[in-house]
């Protein structure tokens, strides 16, 4: 297949690109670069050495003998260059993955929400529209999260996507099928809210092949590709915005900072191994629903942990210590989350859970690294709310450290 | 009360304006005047001889001794001047009316899908993160419509925004209020089923104050303060993406055009008369939801109608044909609508029906301008998709009026 693997250039979408790449498709990288911008906005960089997008084509090249080709598009901010793009490459698929990821730097200031919003929900709006213009039948394989869903349930499991319910009507009671509804929790999560209304309305309209992968927390660096050469290495977010929890947790235990759980550590998420996800946009690839379909939606996710529980769990594999601080996040404190998976399962998934050992390979990976960390980029500064922000500032690292030490 | 109005040039935006001066409040149009443009780029004009904003605002005061004041601006495409004109006059309260609102014109190609998107969805985005960065109270009151909900349900009555459901949980079932589900059936109507996931958020998040209007299709033209003088004349549309049904009916009458019904007509839609849809709105603005509400919903409808009904009432009263042409919606051929509007009622909203004259009024402001009328812009030719266009590339209006009279 040719497929192009629009935000190629990220965390998820590099090792995608490569394990695409190893299967024998045809793979275009579609990028703006816009995350090595954010790196630069930010003052942060990967704590893996990250080469140019170029570079790393290039010994991929070396490494496999097999091509990647990059293309510098920006999908949200040109419209007519995304067509031009797909009209003459004309994929066979596309996975969807340049949208900015974070929700803490959704919530860092209001540019930063009117960027996410600009940025997600334009972007995925004019793939959406230049799909149908170009008459092109591709299958679109998106990246949205279990987040949508906010995490204040009543505690039934999540199914995947859709939910039952019954309407009273004059002539008694009629079932009905709609999308699960959604409590987004930051402006990132509900750009991913909003795709759900955009990807419905397309496939109702155009008949447009449509798959939304609504995953868990990402942790891990590695996949079986990136590790053929040190300059295929995936990137490795450290910091309070892009950093995710796990992957957090483990390298503060490798450069001996506490373990920074925000409030009381109750809230149980959804996680899955890079690995994982990997394997899991590949398996959505080779099931793609037919024209006239609804939007196939997957929960791709493998097990569910409260925060706290993988604080004492990183604690006791590292000897860490864990610190309890004011929580930024406008969230439940305590919540349960019970999540299906089931397609996911029955397309062959074999999940990499946390009892493997790789989190020993997470912590060597901090270890080799610890010298790029800049510690002052560790805390989580970008708060819900102006109130939240302000208790941050009231409690800064150090003093909230030593009450909780 | 300070109230800003955002597009207080537009169809609705006018008449509202007036009217919320005329009860003495202190009133400012904010507007990039994108519907004078578009009338520009479609080659079309309101049948009603319109002044400029700035004439119109000259007008008022001559003839009232009251003062709007206009503000261009376009909240979409800039979000820094939108903040700053907020901190600057911090508004009491704000009539959102700033988003395109043709589902026609939204799909007409994929540059105004685009358009669409960018403009609605952007410009309402803009305005939350601008409230909560300022810090402003206001009461946002925003005009949505009844259309998101699709019209193709099980037949229940469509309650004014919240749904109760139940969910199967291991403790038995558990109530729980969800938006209720939308099926938008155009771009237009998508990005008004996008607003209320932004709308539930920044309420939820930021305790923002918002009143969304899921309003009816509005037919007639004058209204109290518009009647006032010739030069405060509401804008009239006709042509076949901005002009609503029961209004192009009524100018089809009046040029001896035959009424154009597209499919069989069999399509029940909500309607409400404009000096109603500009009373719902000073309702709405003098019952605001207090910080920490949810979003309040109301239906501003007041009574449904067949379209094929609607047609066949014109032409009793008018003595014209009917003619039935294919449909370029996707939609359902036939489908029932029962709506509720307690909210409205309960405030004390006295319908104005069709059954009350005023049909004749609009009748007569048709013959009065019937030598402004450009036939050529009557027929509706905006398509949803490309099978759906080609159909009418095939049926010109003259074939298919003939073989329907």
């Amino acid at each position: 297949m040719k497929i192009a693997i629009l935000g190629g250039d990220g965390f998820v979408g590099w090792p995608t690109t490569l394990h695409l790449s190893a299967q024998g498709h045809e793979v275009h990288v579609v990028d703006n670069l816009s995350r090595r911008w954010i790196d630069t906005e930010l003052g942060v960089q990967s704590l893996t050495p990250m080469d140019s997008i170029q570079e790393r084509c290039r010994i991929w090249r070396e490494t496999t003998g097999r091509a990647i080709r990059f293309h510098l598009l920006d999908i949200a901010q040109d419209y007519e260059r995304l067509k031009g793009w797909l009209a003459e490459n004309r994929p066979d698929a596309i996975v969807h993955l340049a949208e900015q990821r974070a929700a803490p730097y959704s919530m860092k200031s209001d540019r930063h929400k009117v960027y996410t919003v600009q940025n997600n929900t334009n972007g995925t709006h004019n793939l959406l529209a230049a799909l149908v213009e170009t008459g092109i039948d591709a299958h679109l394989v998106h990246l949205g999260t279990m987040g949508v869903y906010g995490y204040s349930s009543v505690g039934a499991p999540i199914p995947e996507g859709y939910l039952d319910i019954e309407i009273e009507t004059p002539n008694g009671k009629k079932g009905q099928e709609i999308l699960y509804p959604t409590r987004p929790g930051s402006v990132y999560h509900m750009t991913k809210s909003l795709d759900q209304i955009l990807f419905q309305f397309y496939a109702q309209n155009d008949g447009l092949r449509i798959t939304d992968l609504h995953q868990g927390i990402v942790w891990g660096t590695h996949t079986t590709e990136t590790r053929l050469h040190d300059q295929l290495v995936n990137r490795f977010d450290y910091d309070g915005d892009y950093g995710t929890v796990l992957n957090r947790f483990l390298i503060q235990a490798a450069i001996d900072h506490p373990l920074t759980v925000h409030g009381t550590g109750g809230q149980t998420r959804a996680f899955i191994h890079i690995q994982d996800s990997v394997r899991c946009i590949d398996l959505a690839l080779g099931d793609a629903p037919k024209t006239g379909d609804r939007v196939r939606i997957f929960n791709q996710m493998t097990e569910t942990h409260r925060v706290r529980d993988l604080a004492e769990l990183v604690a006791k594999l590292t000897g860490a210590k864990v610190a309890y601080l004011p929580n930024p996040r406008k969230e439940a404190a305590e919540n349960d989350l019970v999540v299906r998976n089931d397609q996911f399962l029955s397309l062959g998934l074999d999940p990499t859970t946390l009892a493997e050992g790789l989190l020993e390979e997470v912590v060597d990976v901090a270890r080799r690294y610890a010298h790029r960390i800049d510690r002052s980029r560790v805390p989580a500064v970008s708060a819900w709310t102006k109130e939240l922000g302000a208790k941050i500032d009231r409690d800064p690292e150090g003093k909230a450290l030593k009450s909780a030490s």
